[in-house]
């Protein structure tokens, strides 16, 4: 039996670039920083990586280019729904000879699907595919997946794997572990919902696929590791932290312009999503970058690495965080928060 | 200044091969039973013609053949969204070339945009497209137009000239309408929820694009010519005759499942939908075709070329319906409703 | 068998003098004003009333004071829900021995109830009661009524004679008379959605209970007697006045205080609501209060008896609105919306 | 400074006798119940309690018999929402004398109201009482304060000491107690959702208002100290024993039927909602029972306290929970989960 997927996995941004194309060597350079900074996977084609706003032959070639870039470097899960059954098969397929450690699946948007529907998607899909499949739900875009529904696929497709869940909703994700976990203890529970990380963890996801993660990958790290040590208020502290930054970038009009000023703020510059923007809504955005570079300012106070762009805007630079910063980080909160 | 579009047209079910390809023979097929049976005009690729589950090739190609087949015997208004603004704007000039009279848009969906990115998006196509286009606001599936973007789009965009709009407002359509009309007086204001159709047009609106006028085509031209009469105690009574059948097919899952088996009652065999159903979904469908087959039945006794499919599966034979049945209809409706 | 109620029932604001309390000269002169301009009933302790708001023995004696001082001028629709059923029999057969036409009973609030609960709940009220009962279904604030809940509340209880519904959504208004009317001929239908006023007549509703006929009661009487005369097109272009009154008193933050400004406009000052508004809010509803000055000023021009009230604040005169001024009304908008 | 409110109090079920009036010796009983169970403390007219189907002098006379009965045994927070701002103050200081630690206002509710009118509605009450006032969220059932509101009237208003959060949304609770402790320390956070309640406690609540602690105190207790201790694992492990018994009550139409359910399965005959239930709903709720006895057996298994009513009837016997069997649960659970 395998193992499940865990850690945290990055739905990365797509870099464009002026012309509106892909940004194929900003990709690789990001990614890398990204594994450098301790991510420990991938997840392109998400949401975060705007899929529905590439044409399928581009999000094959994103898949192609970081497959070959990444290498054995760290586990790829790609997005790869497209129009239909038939189409989401080729993508998977496609995708497994080219070596990622699993795809994921959005369950179908735009037409609203019930439960029945939402099973035999997935279920024609499995049972036509050599390679793993994780489940998809993300509520706020797409038709739902509910608990029964992922537990009667994890029972009937050995191929489903996991289940990335947006929904950000505890009490549901302790019902899906507790129906699905006793029989297939391998089967991977990713949050996908970054202002939940850490409880997440304790009720037991075994990681997540957190836009933050593009951003702060230092913080999202330490509090999967503070988790993994059973260390539950350093987790939560440091969960502290990363709230604002996510609701600084998740508040922002229009999703994911924010991550993208996050990594811009970062030193990033991963260029102009293809979704145009209005002058207010930039002028919106440079507002919120002002306010990320605050707090990211503030954070690496205590965890230097966390550091804004300098006024080069290239990357900070990247020795690992130490435990003595994270130390830092989670005293200050405590006492913030007076506990 | 162009004449506003007017009537109703069918935004038609793509029809399906046993193979899952588009059957282009039988698509012909269907859309001249349509003409002869009075639609106005019609709207391929629209949510009706599940387009999100083709590929772009497919939707160009839909097009392609149907501006050759349909030539000018009606006009088209084809469904142009692609993947984001670049390959949505070739479409619309693709689609211009061919003859289309204009494209429909739907709002950006999976995000769900606000009104300036939806605003933004549109008038970016609006700016660089050579053809007439209509907005498509459909806010359960999409993101929603809101009023003021509406009028911002016709007071900004020579270009588009009209909308669709599915929500089934009543007081929406009258806020639009008040908002464009009098300075756009030829944009066009059509309804795509079935279920208001008579009430739609007594406000105001210019015609419809109803998923029911692929299934009883002589109902919906019969309340659209009663209303330009101004016989609206006669629209009304068509009206409560159309809702059951609208109800019956709209409450089916999965849309547009409801009305291919409409079609199906009618004597088309549209095959299956990519969307795969389980076998209790499609024990349903088929008790909804019995309860199609019994209430066109019904209709029948007063419009007789609303027959069900005789059991050979034929279309039913091609006279228009004559005035004299649909009096008939509307008297006894009428009497049951007791006024 | 008993005629249905008809026409356009005031759901009336309820007058509070300085110190909070209900000012009941004030309530009656109100009311006069309303017969004299013309509404068909009163629909006290609905929600533009505020019903929760009050106390018990608040709710029972406003009910007392109008039943004596209105008498057999026009029939009045008691809103009659208390804490529970035993409570809410109680005040309805208070109601009806004081001489109200009917009461008016809104599903339970707070906990939103299914439809069995719904039904078990109106079905024990009507079982016990010695006073027609018309159902009130308001979605937005109450658990909803669902159209085969009214049908067997229609079908098992004599007692329950109508339903007043401000959903707004006219299929369902729709569904609801083709489900009762054959078998209830007598049954009301009553919207309470004044935005789809028009509309809703032309469907088939035998009236409404509308919030802004306690401010402009000309305008809906004339939309009525437009609709009784099958006057199908005047009736909609005074439908297209009403909407932005309507609109700017409804959008106004918190309802009912857009109607208080609305009657304010007319002359008639009925004092502060119970809930406390902020500064903020009363500088927004002086705003309205303007906006609302100026409609109903472009109204008079036409309509000269929909004056705002003049700078004494004094009501304006009660000489009925003449079918000239009526006429007028509606060749303007017909231009403006150039049809 | 005045220490924050802590523990676990029960929304308690008001009992019912056959006449339909409270029943007092019954209540009296019961709490005597849970109080040896070791609820920290009792929350009468909640949402559990059914307030809103009392009538004002019977809401007042429960909190009259349940200060004089408890005395200082345990504290009492009282439900004190009346039909507006001056009867609500009233009844705050009425309460206030009876020896109430502090009242719980839920936000205005059928009307659904604004951030500006939530504030002045509980800055109108805080200004003018002499008691404690929590705040209490329950968007599902009335209109929702959000987290800057809740900051306002922390930092405005010294009398209001905490809030009840029925939402379950784990980030808003933590941005509520970013937002409000550093400068508020002693304020209380309360989660009204089960569900969530231990990672609830792991972000920082100082306790909650838990329904089912109402029939399974003994769980509750155990979750809340173990959280005390920092022993998260076991928290969390027997939060996931919770979850079902709360999914199965809460599940149950109508709210707080199921409850009652869960109360008779441990002997507490309550009686009879005053909602009247169908008899299909009274059939559906004795299935709930059953499977509540089923769901309370297994769980006896490890905690004998738990056990549900023997055939008598009559409660369990009163032991408290020891830590050994606790220990069992735990380990149960752990093994079941395979971690």
């Amino acid at each position: 039996m395998s193992q499940p997927m865990e850690g945290i996995y990055t739905p990365n941004i797509t870099p464009i670039d002026a012309r509106g194309r892909v940004d194929e060597d900003k990709l690789c350079a990001y990614v890398d920083w990204l594994i450098e900074r301790g991510v420990h996977g991938l997840y392109p084609n998400g949401s975060t990586g705007e899929f529905t706003r590439f044409t399928a032959p581009e999000r094959r070639r994103i898949i192609e280019l970081l497959c070959s870039h990444v290498g054995e470097r760290i586990p790829i899960l790609a997005g790869a729904a497209e129009a239909n059954v038939r189409e989401t098969i080729d993508a998977c397929d496609t995708y497994g000879a080219l070596g990622v450690r699993a795809v994921a699946i959005v369950a179908p948007f735009y037409f609203k699907l019930g439960p029945e529907a939402v099973y035999q998607y997935f279920k024609e899909i499995a049972d036509h595919v050599s390679v793993d499949v994780t489940l998809y739900n993300i509520p706020l875009f797409a038709s739902p997946i509910d608990v029964s529904t992922v537990r009667r696929l994890a029972l009937d497709c050995p191929r489903i794997v996991g289940i990335k869940d947006s929904s950000g909703d505890i009490p549901h994700m302790m019902r899906m572990i507790a129906a699905v976990r006793s029989q297939r203890p391998e089967f991977s529970f990713l949050t996908g919902w970054d202002a939940a990380l850490a409880p997440m963890l304790m009720i037991g996801c075994n990681g997540g696929t957190n836009a933050t993660s593009g951003v702060v990958p230092e913080l999202t790290r330490a509090i999967y590791e503070a988790a993994q040590r059973g260390q539950w208020d350093r987790a939560m502290q440091l969960q502290y932290r990363l709230l604002p930054l996510f609701d600084a970038m998740i508040g922002q009009p229009e999703f994911p312009e924010g991550f993208r000023r996050g990594a811009l703020s970062r030193g990033w510059d991963l260029g102009q999503s293809r979704q145009p923007l209005s002058p207010e809504q930039i002028q919106t955005a440079q507002k919120t970058q002002e306010q990320l570079v605050r707090i990211l300012g503030e954070l690496s106070q205590w965890l230097p690495d966390i550091a804004p762009a300098n006024a080069t805007g290239s990357p900070s630079a990247t020795s690992p965080a130490s435990d003595d910063f994270i130390e830092r980080v989670v005293r200050e909160v405590m006492q913030q928060l007076g506990r």
